[in-house]
This record gives structure tokens, C-alpha cells and sequence, in this order.
């Protein structure tokens, strides 16, 4: 690895830990949407702009924008970024790693002289995770220029309006549609994994195919309530047990591999009036899967609803499935893909694809532009958690790899 | 049926009725121990088994107490009795029935003017349920001479101490050895099943042969918590679904028969932080087992903690498992057992014997002398519950062979 790259990568990682400081709630790293923190980030994030010899701004919308141009003015960009803001107490690599990777990656071609056929768009998004706002991505929307309007109405808990905090922020909401981006050849996204997946298997680098669609639903299993002492076993309704049946079909299914990187979970269970010495009458719990495509998901929910009936009826009781998200998958550029698999294989490296089980600004982005992702293995497969980390190491090789494939680009 | 027992059953259902008057809570009925309702009660009850000829009395730890001589004054007594008090929002069924039929039987044999070789003594205890105190079967322990001295220092949710709520009930708690019963030949007492074996199989009555014994866990899976769409199947250890398999497994053993009449029941599980999206990292449940026989129940409760360590070990979860709960079951004494079977043999009704999965006093009358229970079934196994019913016909097949095992009854 080259020094400049060694040195701007370290640097990167220094920038990360600075950027803590900028929350809402210390000690704890918490950076909501238009929040003072957020303000305070994203003037630090334009300073350092400044000092590559970016011209960085705030637009409509409250994302960080800046533009190294290309050999010729007015090229084709492409756009790299991720997001700035945060959970509450959160790590502080999911979003900021790849939103100041961008930076990173201008200015390891600034020194290194480069200039490109296409210029580099560089994004810091504010609002993936749509913790303040019911609404989410509303940055990634407007550049994409699928926002709706209404979204600047939304209220955070407090009451106050998207429209009013983003003016505060220094945005302009009457100006949104002044957001929308345009001469954009492609969009990339360097991003913590979030998984276990990459670390299982002791790669540093994933390129990503798709983002899994996701159905939720809420299911409700109606038995009979019972005293624990006195109703023999043959002659239960135990809501529980049938759920917990109804659970494990649940993981077989998905744990079958009839399509490739289908997950499935329960999350949430609750016995209604559990007691320990009555029998319970009724359990509520979530269940959650997602997929690459969206056909394999719905087959597969479909079945897994056939399997609860059938449990249902064996055991007498009754089962109620209640649709309550549905979002379909993302399938990532081809060509960007490929584009990633090169730069992967340049450092030596197996390329791994894998899809995303989040969601991300990303998925947005695709509606309007070949988009694609790049995963940093992450310890543990945490995230969303002060505990999430990544090695200096992969981060050194995750900017590598971004720097190849922006060299490598070509506007299509 | 005779005319005089088919009038008596008639009159013991109206009271069963009355009684319902005497709540602390109306329009539901709560009758907790030396509260007014449970003052009251006892004045209407001493009242009903004076017009029957009965001198009654509110003994030292406030049981109602009343004599009917046999042919000589002073012969060893056949004692009959249940409880008065109730649960919160309760049926009125449970205890009633059996405190109320003591003295129907006593009735009957007046109405019939038989003396029998046993004096019959008639109880109705005051605290059964143990809803009020944290301690329970006060009245039951001091007659059986193994009450706690203590006992009298417990205090309810208000503070209240038990010793100074049972001087205001009429009791004496500094003579509370004088409540000690001798002279006692047998305890016999009437109940509702609480269960649904009698009413699956179209019998009116049951013959109790033991008291489940019951063994309650507290079981802790500790799994790993995960992003719900980032997490691959095969790197999950989730909480939930490692319980799953573990509740399945406890059912499948109780449900296998090796031990005849043992239960187990799941009847609490929560899920530490649990989100639709999160993989569940820790979750925790209760386990109850109960069977007729302490080593039965001891061995299946050693094999479950077995299967669900395999299955915590196959899944890389870990459980804990914390007793929270130890009672040894009461063996019925065989003679009565036998002498109820003949008793609803001699109505034309084959005996069935079944375990009684829910405490009596009984278990600790059983403690010095010769004790069981006649069951009689309730609607859908309701009890505890406003839904608590039983039948009319039921009632005066139950009253009938209850005196018929009195009229028979020798004392050893």
C-alpha cells in the first residue's frame, strides 16, 4: 500500500474519532437529523473539505455536498458518500465511514495529481436513519428527486416541523426541488457491514449485490387459558407452545437454504397475562424476513404462514398474520459490482457478494442511478452500539479498494 | 335420588348464590381472609348451621368450627370442611362449595335423624387462597397443630399485621394453639376440579388420590443479539428460538405419559429488549412441573434441564436454571380414597381417580391425619374466574356421595 494512501487513511480514522464529539447527548453519541450536533458535524466536515480545496455547502435539503472536477469542467460525476447522522447512542462508523471515505478518496487523487474522466460528487446525507423523524432518507430522496413535499411537514417528538429545523440547519426547504441532482453518472457507498459475515470468514472487504426487501408481520395465536396444576397435557390449548412450534418452523424455513440469503426472525414475543402458573391463552410475537428478491421473500413467507396454519389446527388453536411493512429489495448495478470485484481482486483479495440486510441511502439512489455498495467488516457484526468498531487495518484497505474502483470508473 | 337430598342440593346451590353478597369488591366477588366481606360470611354461615341445630363458632384463627355428635358425645370425629375466602374477582364455587356442603351433609343426616358411630366436625377455613398474606392455609396449619407462631406478624399490601385483623374478625391470636383439632378420626373435602379432565369425559365426580407436588424454574437463555437482517442463519444464536426449542422439548416429555398425570407449563417468557428487527440475545421463562409423586416429578424435571442443556449446547447458547419453588406432593390415604370410590360406585358411576393439580388444606390436614378429596366438575375447568360454574345436577350428585362415604366412614 502506497504511503499517501497508508497516511490519509490513518487520517480517516482520526477524523471518526473526532467527529464523536460532535452529539447531542455526551457521553454518548448521539447525532439526530438537523440536531445542534449535526450543525456543529457538518461545519467540521466542510472544513475539512476546505482543506483538500473543496468548496463544500449545505444544500436545500441539509446534506453536505462538495465536487472535485474531472479533466474536463462539467464532466459526469460520480457520487460517493453515505450518511452523517445517527442512532441514539450509537457507534461512530455506521455513516461516518463512508461519508468522510469520500472525502478520503479526493484527497488521495488530489495527491496524487489525478484527475478523472468523470468529476467526484461527494454526499454526507443527514437523515438515514430516521430516528427524529417518522420519515427516513428524506436527503438521499430529494437528490434522487423522489421526495414528497409532505415530508417537510413531519413533527419530531417535540413538535417541531422537518421545514422549520431545516432552515434553522441553514437548508431551504422552499427550495427542495433545487436539491435534485443532476450530470450523475453512478452512485457508490462505502459502509460497515452491520453483520458477522465478512469476520466469520476473515475477509476485510464484501461487495454488495442487493438490498433485501423486508416483510413484517404481527402474529397473534388465540388458545385457551388453563390452570398449570390441573389440565392434563392432552387436553391444552397452550398458546406458547404452539407459537413456539410456530417459531421454529419459522427458522427451519429460512435455515433450509431453498433461497439463498433468506433470514427470518422473531424478535418480539409477548404472553398476554403470563403467569407462571396459568397456562397462556394468547401470544403475540413479530416476525421479520428479508431477501435479495423480493419473489423469494414472498414465496417464502407464504409458506411459512401455511406451516403456522397447519400448527394452528394440529393443536386447536388459531393463528392471525397481520401484514405491517413491506419494502421490496434492491438489486445493486451489475457493472458496479463487477467494478468492485475488480478493485477487490487488485489488493489480492477473494471478492466475497453478499447482500445488505439494512437499509440504505443506497436503495434510494438506485431509483434514479446505477448505484452499489462496498461492506467494511465490522468486530462482533455489531452496529448501532458504542460498541461497533472496525481495525485501521480494513480501513486502510476498504479506502484502497474505493480509490481502485474510482480510478477504474467508467461514466456508462 | 331421595326427595330430602335432591331439597338439601336444591338449598346448598342457593347458598352457594347468597354468599356471593359477601365481596369486599362488589359488583365482583372478593373475599379475602378477616376482611368485612369475609366477617360477614362467617355471620351468615354460624346463622345457617344454627338453624340446622349446630352450635358454630369462629375459632382462634378464624375458621367457622361447628359439632354434630355421633351416637355417643365425645366419639372421634369425621371432619369435613373447605375454605370461605376467595381470589380477587372470583367464582363462587371454589372453597364455598366444599364449606357449604359440610354442613348440607350434616342436614341431610338430621333430616334422615341418623347419628353415626363419628361425631361429624365441620370447617370452614378462612385462608386458603393466600391472596391477602404472603403465607398461606393459617386456618389449616393451626387446626393440624403446624402453624408458625410467626405467621401472626405477616402484614398485607396496607400493613396491616394478621394478628391484629384476626382480633378484629373474632379471633384469639394469643390462644392459637387452642385451635389445634383432637380426637380427629379423618378430613375429607369437597371441591371443584379446577380442571377439564371430568367435564372431557363426561363425569359429574373424581376421586382425588394425591396433591401434585410441583417444582417451578426460572430458566435464562443467554444467546446473541443481532441485526435482524444483517445476521445469516447460520451465525445466529438467538435467545428466542433456542427457547422455542427448549419449551417444545419440556412439552414433548410431559406429554410422553412416562410419568402418568405430570404437567409442565411454560407460562411467562420475556424477551430482554425485544424489537422486530433485533435478533433476540437474552430471553427468560418459567418452567412449573407437577406430578402426584415427588420422584417422578424429580426425574422429569431432571431430564428437561438435560434436554435443554443439549439444546443451548447444539445452538452455542447458554441456559441457566434457577429453582424458584419446591412443594412435596400429598398422597391421599388409601382408605378413603377407596371409601369415595364406593361411594360413587354406589350411585351407579364408575370411579375415576385423578391427581389434583391445584393446593388444598387438605395437604396439610393430611399432615396429621387421614385426609382426601371428592372432585366435582366445573364448567370448561374454569376456576378463579367469574365463569366458575358448576351444575345443579352435579351439585346434588356430589352431596349424595359425599354423605353416603360419611354414613359409611369407620373410623380406624
Amino acid at each position: 500500500m502506497d504511503q499517501d494512501l497508508a497516511r490519509v487513511a490513518r487520517r480517516l480514522m482520526e477524523r471518526l474519532d473526532a467527529l464523536t464529539a460532535f452529539t447531542d447527548d455526551p457521553p454518548r453519541l448521539t447525532r439526530l437529523f438537523l440536531s445542534p450536533a449535526h450543525r456543529r458535524a457538518a461545519a467540521q466536515y466542510i472544513a475539512w473539505a476546505r482543506e483538500a480545496g473543496l468548496e463544500a455547502r449545505i444544500d436545500p435539503v441539509g446534506n453536505i455536498r462538495a465536487r472535485y472536477e474531472g479533466r474536463e469542467a462539467g464532466a459526469k460525476a460520480l457520487m460517493i458518500g453515505s450518511h452523517i447522522d445517527t442512532v441514539r447512542d450509537a457507534g461512530r462508523y455506521d455513516g461516518a465511514l463512508g461519508a468522510l471515505a469520500a472525502l478520503a478518496v479526493v484527497e488521495t487523487l488530489a495527491a496524487r495529481g489525478r484527475r478523472l474522466d468523470v468529476a467526484i460528487e461527494i454526499v454526507a446525507f443527514g437523515d438515514e436513519e430516521g430516528v427524529r423523524f417518522p420519515r427516513t432518507m428524506t436527503g438521499s430522496r430529494a437528490l434522487a428527486g423522489v421526495n414528497e413535499p409532505s415530508a417537510l411537514e413531519q413533527k419530531d417528538a417535540a413538535g417541531v416541523r422537518m421545514r422549520d429545523a431545516l432552515i434553522a440547519f441553514g437548508g431551504a426547504p422552499d427550495r427542495l426541488a433545487a436539491a435534485r441532482a443532476d450530470g450523475v453518472a453512478a452512485f457508490v457507498e462505502l459502509h460497515i457491514e452491520q453483520g458477522p459475515v465478512l469476520e466469520a470468514e476473515g475477509r476485510p472487504l464484501g461487495v454488495v449485490n442487493a438490498i433485501n426487501g423486508a416483510t413484517r408481520l404481527s402474529a397473534i395465536v388465540y388458545g385457551a387459558a388453563g390452570h398449570a396444576g390441573a389440565s392434563p397435557m392432552n387436553l391444552r390449548h397452550d398458546a406458547l407452545a404452539a407459537a413456539a412450534e410456530m417459531i421454529l418452523a419459522i427458522e427451519t424455513r429460512a435455515r433450509a437454504e431453498i433461497e439463498r440469503d433468506l433470514v427470518a426472525t422473531v424478535g418480539r414475543l409477548d404472553v398476554e397475562g403470563g403467569a407462571v402458573n396459568v397456562i397462556p391463552g394468547k401470544v403475540r410475537f413479530s416476525i421479520d424476513v428479508r431477501s435479495p428478491r423480493d419473489e423469494w421473500r414472498r414465496r417464502a413467507v407464504a409458506e411459512m404462514a401455511a406451516a403456522m396454519e397447519a400448527i394452528a389446527a394440529r393443536r386447536g388453536v388459531a393463528v392471525e398474520l397481520t401484514p405491517t411493512h413491506e419494502a421490496a429489495a434492491y438489486a445493486c448495478d451489475l457493472k458496479i459490482i463487477a467494478g468492485f470485484e475488480a478493485a477487490v481482486a487488485s489488493l489480492g483479495l477473494e471478492p466475497r457478494v453478499l447482500p445488505s440486510g439494512a437499509g440504505h441511502d443506497t436503495m434510494i439512489m438506485g431509483q434514479r442511478w446505477p448505484a452499489g455498495m462496498l461492506f467494511v467488516r465490522c468486530k462482533g457484526g455489531v452496529s448501532h452500539n458504542p460498541a461497533e468498531s472496525i481495525s485501521g487495518e480494513d480501513c486502510a484497505i476498504a479506502l484502497a479498494a474505493l480509490t481502485r474502483f474510482v480510478e477504474d470508473f467508467r461514466a456508462p
